[in-house]
């Protein structure tokens, strides 16, 4: 039975769109309109507490059982556990992609997530925290850059979930200001995975959902206001 | 032998004491001085290009090579991974284990630095982003409330690494202005953990290094400003 996937195509999703398309996993997509508010529903509330997309629900999890999970990070890592693959086999390169999976979780994720509140979403302008998260992302960048400039792919030789976690968050670098040609390492990195055809397919899960333009306060209400903080 | 900790009293580096005591693994501390700037330094950059605390490096890692591990959520999988303890055994619980240690790593550690950053340390006032992040931070809170009514621990019945993880982001709730009696299945899960022996010596490790009061503008540069952004 295919995996249920409850989804709406932003970054954190898209990694569990590539990471299925590459594993040819049989899925079905249950769209989730954050922008309309749809996050707060009791049957997706029922999946995840903490009412973010993705989250998945496995009819055929461990023991065949009936498995629900969410944080991306975490989808990423049973997907590839249970099909013995987009993970090294040897424990320390098993290690190393968790540890650049960590890094996108905690870093690279979060980071560019406040970069895109600041400079896109926010109601008002704040000079400041614009700012800060520009350079935090210029750092994260860099980092990447350094660790490419020592292996093709973040985990090592081959290709991982870390890979597929980061991807997601810089494609589109004009988004957020970022020229490759300063980061030749994560320019020839991003060119190789944008050019998997399993990668085009997952980007374009729910493509035609994509938000484009300015938000309207009804969705920023959705996505950033008092709605989130009464959600049970 | 016994693994090197690189680390500084903050609570990702509380996470990786925490779990060394719980384990009983021999470990000896190398302190790295965040508000002077040891992070910069370039046998710590060899480690870690991410240039932050804790990283590890066990000299027995996979295979008896020495393996170096930095990311505090990486860290935990490894040490519970290498011990067989702290993380459920059967698969399911296994993975509900790690959607919370992810929970931690992208929500829990990120938004409530951007609290303290907000709160405590950033050079000028910015009310907009400390609104932003004491929201978060209560929300946050709430969703763990809801699974701590369900369960003992975040991953079920067992203590696991999602709850030493969290742990130290939640003690000390005074300097996030969050009240635990409004959650009060956080503050039942808060002092069951607070009790451990291990615990409480794990979060003893360098605390006569904790920084307390202000912070001096070196501290701040080493710690915020473009010294980071300049690291290689």
């Amino acid at each position: 039975m295919p995996i249920e996937v409850w989804t709406w195509p932003t970054p954190n999703a898209h990694k569990v769109h590539i990471a299925l398309e590459e594993l040819g996993l049989p899925y079905t997509v249950v769209p989730v309109n954050i922008g309309a508010g749809e996050q707060f529903r009791p049957d997706f509330l029922a999946i995840t507490p903490n009412h973010r997309i993705p989250a998945i629900v496995d009819p055929e999890g461990p023991g065949g059982q009936r498995l629900t999970l969410f944080e991306s990070g975490a989808i990423l890592v049973y997907l590839a556990e249970k099909t013995g693959r987009l993970l090294p086999a040897d424990p320390a390169g098993r290690y190393r992609a968790l540890e650049w999976l960590m890094f996108q979780m905690g870093g690279v994720g979060p980071m560019f997530g406040q970069y895109g509140h600041f400079h896109a979403y926010a109601p008002e302008d704040v000079p400041y925290a614009k700012a800060r998260y520009a350079k935090e992302v210029q750092r994260l960048h860099r980092v990447l850059d350094k660790r490419l400039s020592e292996a093709a792919f973040l985990a090592g030789a081959e290709y991982s979930i870390a890979d597929i976690a980061t991807f997601p968050w810089v494609r589109n670098p004009e988004r957020r200001k970022i020229d490759l040609s300063e980061f030749p390492h994560v320019r020839r990195w991003h060119d190789a995975i944008a050019a998997r055809p399993a990668v085009q397919r997952g980007v374009h899960v729910l493509a035609a959902n994509q938000r484009v333009g300015g938000m309207t306060d009804q969705e920023r209400e959705n996505l950033f206001g008092n709605t989130q903080f009464q959600a049970r």
